[in-house]
């Protein structure tokens, strides 16, 4: 070879490298780009599917509270997702995220993202944040369940400012924002069983806690029923929330553009139904058992006790686990229903059963499937968010206690908060039986 | 360099040029394939949660009409929404979408598309139909609500031919389809506060004057209130027309593969959700102000009406912006709800301080976040259209009235027309109170 | 050229041929990964709309019966879809897929995956049995509502778990399984008019003539109706069917990464959506000129008796030929409901008509626009899959009344199942009328 020929060859060889380099940079951005895509948008559906369990909510809670308490457990469950909607835009998000590694307290800011810079993300800061909300407004609702039918209006409104601006997102840094039970513990809770469900949880048995019972709910020591006023409703709420299930742990795989991401988010679907599936059945065979009577109320709580159950980790478990999961779930809501009752703590739709103690076995039993959790790890967290939750969320109850008050006057609990409150009754015409 | 040399280096260089080529075009067609593809099934998807807000409608109207009327609103929601898909097909689409550039009027002709020659195309021709035609059976369900309990049936379905056939598609084509508002005037209406929600409500308040009031609702110079029958199932209906209206806002980014689009479809999302946020708490606090009760139907509007308010430009705004522009929306529901009884306009479920006063509301706010739009375009647009519709639709519900007829009689009126016209009742079995 | 320039040409050669495959072989992956993300995304959310439907059924049935049955249908039906999950799991997915090319019964084996090679999979084997399993689980659902009020809830469960780990599994596999049916006869059925709802339908019929209609149903040799308690409901269930059913349709595609599947599933979309139309304005027109007024309840089954209709081929029709398909499946609902009533079978929700009469027209009206598929075939396969589910199922339910007995006593029906076998009411605060 001469060296003109070299050189004319170096130049090609020079040439091949230059295009090759150039289409790996393009086709690389286009990965990124359609990663980035595929991302953002599971995301928003996702999220979406979330949003609509405050529909779920509101129906299961519609459906269980006495018809004279209806219209207003409607208008609490849609301000409290308008609450916390505001609520993560003015603190809660900056909180959650702006922790520092191993931190303690996030940023006070509110929230703006430019979404400019999006080459380098693996989705849109939009869709975080809507998917962040929805999640931050179920905790919320988990609340207003349990206090339903004797809690004023507008104190409540004030904890759930609360809850969801500074309890919820505090909590939620340490672990989901990169904070100290992360860093340090290695506390795992892939959706939220001890995050969303059990922070609700907390804030609802301390809430009920400090309100009291119903009137008449336990007199003269006897537990004396108070029935839902229309079941299909809370049926149709129970549906919506299994529904909205797969929004909230499949989207909480963050990401869905890869084989690993589609496939981990489609068995976190099949995990998911059959833990809510093995809730229910377990529940109808145990309420037949023990009341010689299938209970639809205590089916469906136990319906959402199995979600709830394999929501701190839907993915790891084999679809045996899940199975087992869900219904040991579904166990614990037909125990803790009467155990409730005995400490006359009233929970008018299960929702401390359901959200609070599935929250803490799902939580507890993630080390079984999941290698890289604890035992220690996943208790330290358990006990750390649980006493944080609930203390704060006592004294903020105990505040609105005695300086608003937080509880409806005896009569106006008798005579309905719909009339009391909202000046009209949720199904006016239909007479009382 | 020699001859036979310089020979075979030009060889190579041109097929390092061949393979280079070869290789860009294919993934180039890859890229857009792959765009394609998230393009259509975003529009798809979106179109699907639309299409779901014909049973929010539904059940906001089968929740605020008297329990007589229940069933035939019932009834005409699900009849509606089919009229609508068939007048799509047979005139709207091709009226719409085949307007010339800078046109009044599209085409008469049944819509088909073969789908054959897709790589051109940004998304599937099916997709677009599908989203276009859920959007127009939201502008009928408008109307329904506030025509219930008086309107019959079939002349009622008649307009509905009309509207979702010719009045809606033509001025849509003006718009969207390239006509003269958007090519003279440069009206923006990203997602139809305009042409979808105002001129539902224009053709409403034209039926609602040439109807009358409710038989005993503006009697003695009082306005009588009729209080919805369902409350609960009204406020599923809000939050299945939350739920709806990411799909609405969101699909109407009508792209959803690069970067753009998916940000941009996750800023709507937020947007839309703390405008209805803003809806919401705004109608909550008035109400206590103004009534010292909170009004769930009053709120349950004042969502509707933050939805609609932030749907003419969902995307522009910063977050603070959609908050006021929902905020706002709030508070001319509550203003224009005792307004429109001052003039006698039974609006049965309040659609037309929602979707019209709102839409108007929404429509004219454009230019405050979006430069391209201006404030003379959107109010040449909003009297164009506006007037358009409500002249149109006035003759239709004259013509209707002075042929077959368009109101109920006064006996099946207070007999119910689900009595009446449908002989069955939608709660056989509740006594009335 | 001398033997050096040669050689070094030569390695660049070679270099350039290693540098193209492998770029080639990399974007071939990526492609392929792109498309296994959409298809299996896809799934899920198609897959997570049907599960929905089993709120749908629920609302329609629970709205359909009395209200002292409401409660126990809505146990029944969340119920049902659990013990569909299980099955599916444990024995019914391998029935399906585990079958030999042409085969008649596949493998008895509880089902996992491992969801490791997916590089070769064009969707995740977790999204593909989350699909099949919310399939079957529908067919449980159309059951539920034939025998709805007087069939006790045990054995229910019991048929429940045989017709989705069993009869479902073993005539699915003859076609979506690569059967014989298939093989041999190419019988065709997309997304499962006869597979799916038939099969159901079957099953329901089967069902209805061991159990017996109500007491006073025929009395007298008269039809006493009973009309349905709470109809705004039943329309809500219709409508989320018809949104589950894009998911049912579209989802049957079972891919959607390229050009002609996304075109495909659009054109899914618009010919189901039409079909549901036109089955509503058909029973709309016919109730109104057979019994003067539009029947709400027909309207519903004529909507369902549509979606049905276009399920075995959503694909190949052109829209007015999916529209003549639609409207003629509201004939047959409309003309179905005396017939039955003349032979005193008692389905108390319209499925049959709606599911199994549909189901057949859909499966065979194929042939009219899908070239491939033939009458014989058609023939065969409705023949052959209606005898197999329709006297297995006689059997089972036989068996069973001979053993546990399948129906409540006389005191329990005319009590109410609510109150009998689940000591509650569905709406205990709401005065009988």
């Amino acid at each position: 070879m001469n060296a003109k020929t070299a050189l004319a060859a170096g130049c090609f060889f020079f040439g091949i490298l230059i295009a090759t380099h150039a289409g790996a940079q393009e086709a690389a951005s286009e990965v990124q780009e359609s990663a980035f895509v595929f991302n953002t948008l599971f995301m928003l559906i996702m999220g979406m599917v979330v949003m609509f369990m405050g529909a779920g909510f509101c129906m299961l809670q519609a459906g269980l509270v006495r018809s004279k308490n209806a219209a207003t457990i409607c208008l609490k469950t849609i301000s409290l997702y308008s609450v916390a909607g505001m609520m993560v835009w003015l603190v809660g998000y900056n909180l959650i995220y702006g922790v520092e590694a191993g931190g303690l307290l996030g940023a006070f800011k509110i929230w703006s993202a430019s979404d400019v810079d999006m080459a380098g993300a693996s989705h849109s800061a939009h869709s975080d944040w809507f998917f962040q909300m929805v999640l931050v407004a179920t905790t919320a609702s988990i609340v207003s369940g349990a206090l339903a039918e004797r809690i004023k209006l507008w104190p409540f409104l004030v904890f759930t400012a609360i809850l969801t601006g500074l309890i919820y997102p505090i909590q939620a840094s340490w672990v989901w924002g990169g904070g100290y039970l992360n860093a340090e513990w290695g506390f795992s809770d892939f959706a939220g069983s001890t995050l969303v469900h059990a922070t609700g949880g907390w804030a609802a048995i301390a809430g009920a806690i400090v309100l009291g019972p119903r009137i008449g709910k336990y007199d003269k020591g006897r537990v004396c029923p108070m029935p839902g006023s229309n079941l299909p409703l809370a049926t149709l709420g129970a549906f919506i929330l299994w529904l909205g299930w797969f929004g909230f742990n499949g989207g909480s795989q963050l990401a869905s553009g890869s084989f690993q991401d589609a496939g981990a988010i489609s068995k976190i679907f099949v995990n998911t139904n059959v833990a809510a599936s093995a809730g229910v059945l377990t529940t109808l065979v145990l309420t037949q058992l023990i009341y010689k009577k299938a209970d639809l109320t205590i089916v469906l709580t136990g319906a959402i006790g199995g979600l709830v159950s394999i929501t701190a980790e839907p993915l790891a478990p084999a679809i045996w686990q899940a199975v087992i999961i869900g219904a040991f779930g579904g166990v614990l809501v037909t125990v803790a229903v009467p155990i409730l009752d005995k400490f006359k703590i009233d929970d008018v739709v299960g929702a401390i059963p359901a959200h609070l103690i599935c929250g803490i076995w799902g939580t507890m039993i993630v080390p079984w499937s999941k290698v890289e959790a604890s035992i220690i790890g996943q208790l330290v967290g358990v006990v750390m968010i649980g006493g944080f939750v609930f203390v704060l969320s006592f004294l903020v109850w105990v505040a609105l206690k005695f300086t608003v008050g937080i509880r409806a006057s005896a009569g106006n609990e008798l005579l309905g908060l719909d009339k009391a409150a909202l000046g009209l009754e949720a199904y006016p015409e239909f007479a009382p039986g």
